[in-house]
């Protein structure tokens, strides 16, 4: 009655790519929940990558790529031929086209470009040139565009004829435009579906509509839908021309994509998103670039050490708490830090309010740092029975927190005044300063009162 | 010819307050970008807070409230009076009623409770025992609800009627139910559109509907918004009985919340999201309580350096070795850490998968380790010229950031498994770890080596 394990997924569809079964292969995955198949495709060498995506029908291995994280399709389409690439990308949202091919190097991209269907590959076109986080790079051009002349049995008319290519949209609103594309209305469907079928579009629809240049950037498109319940806005050109619609859904994605990326520079993973199935060399080389700068910012910080020397050498015991000195200021700056990058994304804060959020964060580098100091006074007393020590080290990191917390504070606001991304460098600059203090207040306060230490 | 320089939106909105004059502050505060709002909310003293939300009509203030984030909304609640507290609230969408209730403490959300439109309370009442982040404390209860033997006419006249009330959800699909409340089946806006008059809903709606359980958790619902193109997902109770509709963009500003959440948290900041107009003692105390345990970590941590007095007087340049070797485990460990909880939160790795994450580690953290161990031996020949003391930092380095990778990249995991919040823990326990190892290493090799350093 022993129930045969189940066999992990990558492996049964290795098996059946081994036997080149394609309608297996095809039955299974449609099968997986889209978290099994990411695991799936990460585990599966390049060769079977390819060969997945080849044995699928193109519009099954779009719905696929569709549901892998982005990082992750690019990963895949750089090994795959230009025609079946073509053939897959074809079948994506004009957005994702744009995406997909904005990841992979400019030869890849227009080999891939020249054999796409004419149609689909001139929105791409039109679409690539877009940068990824502006209206125009997170528009779909798949909308329901109605002339304003026309009626509303016409319409209705016109929506069952070609019912099929419809429902590929998301259709909540028609987008209405006169004889030169220019915006002139939005018509919800549910307006239609109330209203008499002699009605003319041109009465029936919301004049003025609200709408995005092509070029805003990612924040203006934030704050539309957050102060309006739409799922979706227009989005036109510098001639009013209706170029494309940006969906609710597409703006929180890209959202949550900077989002990510943000915390993944934050830690120190700067050269874009890394996932585990890229190559070692290339994992190694990105993470090298950002330790390379630390180091020397380390040895920078650390040689404020080497000017104290023979203070240290007098007291030893100091050499134990420089490390505490600097990892704790860390830490408190990280919190400011962290408090300063969520008011600036939450609009609570603008980067010229420096004194506002010094004095906020003096307060709080006050009474933290007494009670650190208090703590570290007290370890250091108990240990080398020295209240002297004790008020060193106490006095330092005391000091110190409330120059993290200043430090931490403020550099995010610096930072993106000068439009320096805060996400990669305040951590190293915030660490820098700080160690140098920290060190310099430790070891500055002993050398002053060396005869009561040793 | 000079310009006025404009006022600050919440001076503005101060000085019309204390004139009291309701329909300027209305104006103007219907004028406001969402952000521009949130931050001249935050300008406000408690007392102009209360009365803003009270000035304005109830419906406008719950706009105020849906606009603004979560922690200030819950900041803002706390000083209203319970009778003009449950006047806004009842404006607002049933699963934010929810969330601003659960933010609450329960003695204030009971007498808001009381206060409510009973109809709307009971609403609220029944959501506010879910947890916030499973499928019953993100659902609402706005939703369109069809009769299965009803006919698409009798459906087209019921929106006529109502549309109204009808006008405040987001109506893409009916749900059908049975006459016992359980679903059968959906029913997609477009198909009423495109169908006669005479169809029964029945042999309209798609049946088989797919649906989640109220008590299913956030990543259940993520997976399948990921594996499925709705907008929104219907919600049965154990007994298959329709309860409620969770939206894809409730779904998707959970998962943003809890993400941004797990960033505050690696940082430091652990008692809840902290915005800079909160107290300074709360802030001052949440704060605290986070550095106190990583204090008494460093400690531990370096009690390993005083264990090797008597290395370290004999060598004093160790010193300033030391405080680099911690700094830049903590850097190559924290790289291991996002890149797991990225692949943890994508699906790309499971929490057993330990020996997989650690040969990978394994092999970045080799590279790395040498060229970091070069680059430090390096900086200690140049500095002391002698070739020992460059392999002895050298050697601990490389050896330290194998020991860090390996750390960072296995401990989410292991974390994950036991159900602990790697986010929180993570950061402390690799720093801990690193620096002991690291100290160890770079003092106990000194040790072995202490003649040819002296």
């Amino acid at each position: 009655m022993v129930q045969p394990a189940t066999q992990e997924p990558w492996l049964e569809i290795q098996s059946l790519l081994a036997v080149g079964d394609a309608a297996a292969v095809e039955e299974f995955v449609e099968r997986l929940a889209s978290s099994e198949l990411s695991l799936a495709i990460s585990r599966l060498s390049e060769d079977e990558r390819s060969q997945l995506l080849t044995i699928l029908p193109s519009k099954m291995a779009a719905d696929v790529v569709e549901q892998i994280p982005n990082v992750q399709a690019a990963e895949l389409f750089e090994r795959l031929d230009a025609v079946q690439a073509a053939a897959i990308i074809d079948e994506l949202p004009s957005s994702e086209q744009a995406d997909l091919l904005g990841d992979l190097d400019d030869e890849d991209a227009n080999a891939i470009l020249r054999h796409m269907d004419p149609e689909e590959a001139a929105d791409a076109r039109r679409l690539y040139h877009y940068e990824d986080d502006v209206a125009g790079g997170l528009m779909v051009t798949e909308f329901l565009q109605i002339a304003q002349d026309s009626s509303v049995e016409q319409v209705v008319q016109e929506l069952r004829a070609n019912a099929d290519e419809y429902s590929d949209y998301d259709i909540q609103y028609g987008y209405v435009v006169d004889q030169v594309q220019r915006l002139t209305g939005v018509l919800r469907m549910r307006d239609l579906l109330l209203a008499r079928g002699q009605t003319k579009i041109a009465n029936l629809m919301i004049t003025h509509p609200l709408s995005v240049p092509d070029h805003a950037p990612l924040e203006e498109l934030i704050e539309f839908f957050d102060s309006h319940g739409f799922l979706g806005v227009p989005i036109v050109d510098p001639q009013g021309a209706l170029v494309g619609v940006v969906q609710r859904s597409a703006v929180d994605e890209a959202a949550a994509d900077k989002q990510d990326l943000d915390y993944l520079k934050s830690q120190g993973i700067v050269g874009g998103e890394e996932i585990r199935s890229l190559p070692t060399w290339l994992r190694a080389k990105r993470r090298l670039s950002w330790l390379s700068v630390n180091i020397l910012l380390n040895v920078m910080a650390a040689s404020v050490i080497a000017v104290f020397q023979d203070t240290l050498s007098a007291v030893i015991a100091l050499a134990v708490f420089l490390p505490i000195i600097s990892d704790m200021s860390g830490c408190s700056g990280s919190q400011a830090v962290a408090v300063s990058l969520r008011e600036l994304s939450l609009g609570l804060v603008r980067t010229n309010e420096l004194l506002r959020v010094w004095l906020k964060e003096l307060a709080v580098g006050l009474i933290n740092g007494v009670a650190l100091g208090l703590l570290i006074s007290l370890v250091a007393m108990l240990w080398k029975g020295n209240p002297y020590l004790g008020l060193v080290v106490g006095t330092a990191l005391a000091l110190n927190t409330v120059v993290a917390v200043s430090i931490g504070g403020l550099i995010p606001l610096i930072l993106k005044r000068f439009r320096i991304d805060p996400a990669i460098a305040a951590g190293p600059i915030l660490t820098t300063i700080t160690d140098m203090c920290g060190f310099f207040f430790v070891l500055g306060l002993a050398t002053l009162m060396l005869d009561r230490l040793v």
